[in-house]
């Protein structure tokens, strides 16, 4: 079954207003079957609303809206949806009745404009909505279904998941799409792609690739009968990306750094403390989004000066002979976070953020480091010189190799 | 001039990435004058793209798309648009030495799927891009635009703002919209609503009020011919609410709390310092995220125990008297980071992250205080019990109070 969305209101159309309702009905489909296949964001124009209606009927099995649905003459959802059938709206005596008592119980009278809600068409049969005024809309004509919905989320999710998702359930006797998100770090988009590519370009299980902040993620998506026989054409997919790229992996699904390195200091029962120049608290900021970080994290410096390097433990020497931005003193402060707070593990993060290059150093360039008890594991690499890019790129690194480390430790 | 949108990517229909461009350009298109009047998301299947573009340019005089413009066989929009358009991509050699040379400067060969990014059809013209391998595509026919950009904001945002917007600003011949942004924190929205209620309600210039992470947010839009015209009209209700908000206001357009403190900060050459726990580096990391920030920001300390606040400096007694999350404890962090690291400023931030309550105290309450030579501002407040809310309100509010004590005390 293939599906679009229809996001309707001028005001998604100012850049004042996000839609979030696509994204939301986007996240449910794929364990309905269904198939999404064009959103569009259309304002409250009548000609436009009804022409996107005609042409998303030639081409999708079912089309969802939000918005629209209000009492203003703004609302154009029912009037473009009755134009795009040829069918005319009438009004329904017993909803006119209900909005009435619905507004008595809040002790006003009903402003006429409201009438428009209780509107509806041949094909058309109301969607009852707990939290608003304004009655959902299901379509069914021709084989094909349209459902529209009003557009505060606080009233659309309700209607989806009491009255839309039950019956698409019982209509949709297809395929459910299954999804593997395997992230990486450390090679590029582009080299991944040769080491895999015979795995590319098929329809299913379908192969994605995607840079993201956090590295390149692999996306596999299989549609099948049944849970089960959809993880059955997965799993070969997944092991071949595994066996080629394995030490570039470090989670999977929606799992981010601070949630793989949280994960294995917790299960191990392992301490960290962290001693970070470049990277600015981003790091430490990263760890502290997990609930229940205080249990393994005790906390960091962000130094932006030598002299708070000093203090917080790093030698003088090292920094003399080797610069701020060294391996060396990468080292030298993932050992003085360890040692000065009584961690099982340190990082230490230093580099050149910009504006200006450091120690003859480009900006973008980083060093760091993880100290244990028994190990050490440190790496310099470069990044583009953007400020959040290096900031971002370089702790995410740090937390992906803390959790290498931890992992080839037997800890975690 | 009308417009319109398109975001490109089968993940954007999977429920697992929300666009996010498109609301960017939809914001930076009433300034220049463009109507926005359709944004579509689409996925990577060549007919349906190639389909759209045709259908696009017969009611839109531009349409923007962002993604698409990677290296792999999925990115698809260069070929959408060459067959809408009826052309052939041709190879553009000094495209791919530029390519060769951005890979060598990372230590790398550039990997062969990556020329496709250096092909161009007849009508378009390359637009840079300084943060990435993918080039723009700038392409004009017929009196139509279309302009395509890569996905990530990262690259795409520097990419309008230097190339994009100066080329439409010469195209663009029509009525202007302007916007002022006006930011506050500390009054209600109800209460700043009946302080300045009759500037509400009206067309032109019109005053939108939004509520923010930062405060809430007075949004002044006006239209008119041409740029002064537009200031015209929104100077008397920029006067207007700054007289009567005065001390709540705390900064404008695009301005953080960052960007105002530390604006304060290097104006009056003054120095900061940090000592922060429930916030969890999402101070320092805030602080750092503006460039030249190492000028006054001497470094902080993210301390998650009682030992590492100890350690740094605040004073037992006030801990075993008064709690770790209290007022006096706040404003002894913040004595303690300012005499530590000798700084003009310190800020000191404790309370109660969750997710569980600390000495009796709910998750989401906070205290923040600020100490300088001569004075001292403390303040504590509830946030909602949301780990990234809290740090969030907390961490604006330090700043915005941080540049309230240095103006009143007569710096930056």
């Amino acid at each position: 079954m293939k599906a679009e969305i229809f996001s309707i209101g001028t005001e998604l159309l100012m850049g004042e207003l996000t839609d979030t309702n696509a994204a939301w009905i986007a996240g449910q489909l794929p364990p309905l079957g269904i198939r999404l296949q064009w959103v569009s964001i259309i304002g409250d124009d009548l000609a436009m609303l009804s022409d996107a209606f005609t042409r998303g009927l030639q081409r999708s099995d079912v089309i969802f809206t939000t918005g629209g649905l209000g009492p203003t003459q703004d609302d154009l959802t029912r009037e473009a949806v009755a134009q795009a059938l040829g069918e005319t709206p009438t009004v329904q005596d017993e909803v006119v009745q209900g909005l009435e008592r619905y507004f008595a119980g809040r002790g006003m009278t009903m402003p006429s404009h409201n009438i428009k809600q209780a509107h509806l068409i041949p094909s058309a049969r109301f969607v009852r909505n707990r939290n608003g005024t304004a009655p959902g809309w299901w379509v069914e004509k021709e084989g094909r279904i349209i459902v529209c919905m009003p557009g505060p989320p606080g009233e659309m999710q309700p209607i989806w998941q009491e009255e839309v998702a039950p019956r698409l359930r019982e209509l949709v006797d297809e395929e459910v799409t299954i999804t593997r998100n395997i992230k990486t770090l450390g090679m590029s988009e582009a080299a991944i792609d040769e080491e895999i590519s015979e795995y590319f370009g098929h329809e299913n299980p379908y192969l994605g690739i995607y840079s993201k902040a956090d590295g390149i993620h692999l996306r596999i998506i299989a549609r099948a009968r049944d849970e089960a026989a959809a993880r059955e054409q997965i799993a070969p997919v997944e092991q071949a990306i595994v066996d080629r790229l394995g030490p570039y992996i470090w989670g999977y699904d929606d799992e981010t750094p601070e949630q793989a390195a949280g994960q294995a200091l917790a299960e191990g029962g392992l301490t960290l403390a962290t001693l970070e120049s470049c990277s600015g608290g981003f790091l430490a900021n990263s760890i502290t989004d997990m609930p229940g970080s205080s249990d393994y994290y005790k906390g960091g410096v962000v130094a932006a000066t030598k002299e708070m390097l000093l203090a917080n433990g790093v030698p003088a020497p090292t920094i003399d002979r080797h610069g701020t931005v060294s391996r060396e003193t990468a080292l030298a402060m993932a050992q003085a976070a360890r040692a000065s707070w009584g961690a099982d593990y340190g990082i230490g993060i230093t580099g050149v953020i910009g504006p200006e290059a450091v120690e003859e150093q480009p900006v973008g360039q980083v060093y760091v480091a993880i100290a244990s008890l028994a190990g050490q594991r440190e790496l310099e690499f470069r990044t583009p010189p953007r400020r959040i890019v290096i900031k971002r790129r370089v702790s995410n690194t740090a937390l992906t190799e803390l959790r290498k480390l931890i992992v080839s430790e037997g800890g975690g």
